[in-house]
């Protein structure tokens, strides 16, 4: 297997965190999305979709998608389990893995992808979208603070890959959307220094 | 078990559509959203983040989005296989879920919840954003029409749930947003009416 990887976007973290907890190694390709790489004809040739991270099965087969690659990890590597026990635990922990991704991810992304003078290349900025989107994500940082006051993880009391979305998303898009998490959240606080703990954090 | 669910959304719609291909039948409870009944202090003692699809176990437990939901039906019922049989197949068919959610979905939903008059009341709308979405869904469209060129179905050769992510998504979206899926789109053409065909279109 060989996983092309880059160093700086929350995405492609989000699958080196998940294999530091599982504690496997995997080949891997750095593609820097900052230079264009992930544009040029030879690794379109390779991954046609031009998405980052993408995993490379020995068989040839492209895998991207980050959340499709961790559970291709996890089905080969069961343990730590990060995505579910049985099938009402797997159904809980991806409610709480997808509310991380639609309702924090997309709105910050949102605002960083239409604010900030790196992405002005890359995306059709429209400045009053990110001004929408703000709010929503800090409304959505309280609703997030006042569910780890009742459980020390996002997807309940154990640390599963609905942490890996989130950290790597407060890890990243906050600072450059102007959004402070302070003493206002300091739950947010709490589980942050907490999950900053972990080996797989400075993955 | 008993399913919380709206006549008109697309999002309980791939519930409904999944149930029907799997042949199985769950009580429901219909939340009507045109009339803000999923905000109602009723409903949000049931569900307290308010979203439709939400299934609720014997158990108490609630299971929101749409996607988990599925699984979680999936392991209950195998047959027909929707999500895929072995590690790899998953892991392909999750990478096409969502790929129709974020690539087509999204940017579909953009121009919808950005434009249409009924969304004024719950969406602070920002036009030039819609603008900027559209002509990325139209690509996407494209792309996907160039993909069915290739396979019958929208992750290979067989139905599965990113069939029915794309289909409601197609069934609902285009028309509100001003894009017909005319004859430039023949691949998509012939794949909606084949995909129509099936008795779980009517779910």
């Amino acid at each position: 297997m060989l996983l092309y990887d880059d160093a700086i976007a929350p995405t492609p973290r989000r699958v080196r965190m998940f294999l530091a907890e599982k504690g496997v190694e995997i080949p891997r390709r750095m593609v820097t999305i900052g230079k264009g790489e992930h544009l040029s004809p030879d690794y379109r040739a390779r991954v046609p979709s031009g998405r980052i991270p993408a995993l490379e099965l020995d068989d040839g087969t492209i895998i991207c998608e980050s959340v499709a690659i961790c559970r291709y990890i996890e089905e080969l590597h069961p343990e730590p389990n990060l995505m579910g026990r049985d099938a009402k635990e797997r159904a809980i922990i991806e409610m709480w893995q997808r509310r991380m991704e639609f309702e924090l991810l997309l709105p910050l992304a949102g605002v960083f992808r239409h604010t900030h003078p790196k992405m002005a290349a890359l995306e059709c900025q429209v400045p009053a979208y990110a001004e929408a989107q703000k709010p929503q994500a800090e409304k959505r940082l309280e609703q997030l603070d006042r569910d780890l006051a009742v459980t020390n993880h996002v997807a309940g009391d154990r640390f599963t890959i609905a942490d890996i979305t989130a950290f790597t998303t407060l890890s990243f898009f906050p600072r450059l959307c102007g959004i402070v998490i302070d003493g206002k959240l300091p739950n947010i606080q709490r589980w942050l220094a907490d999950i900053g703990t972990r080996s797989s954090a400075s993955a």
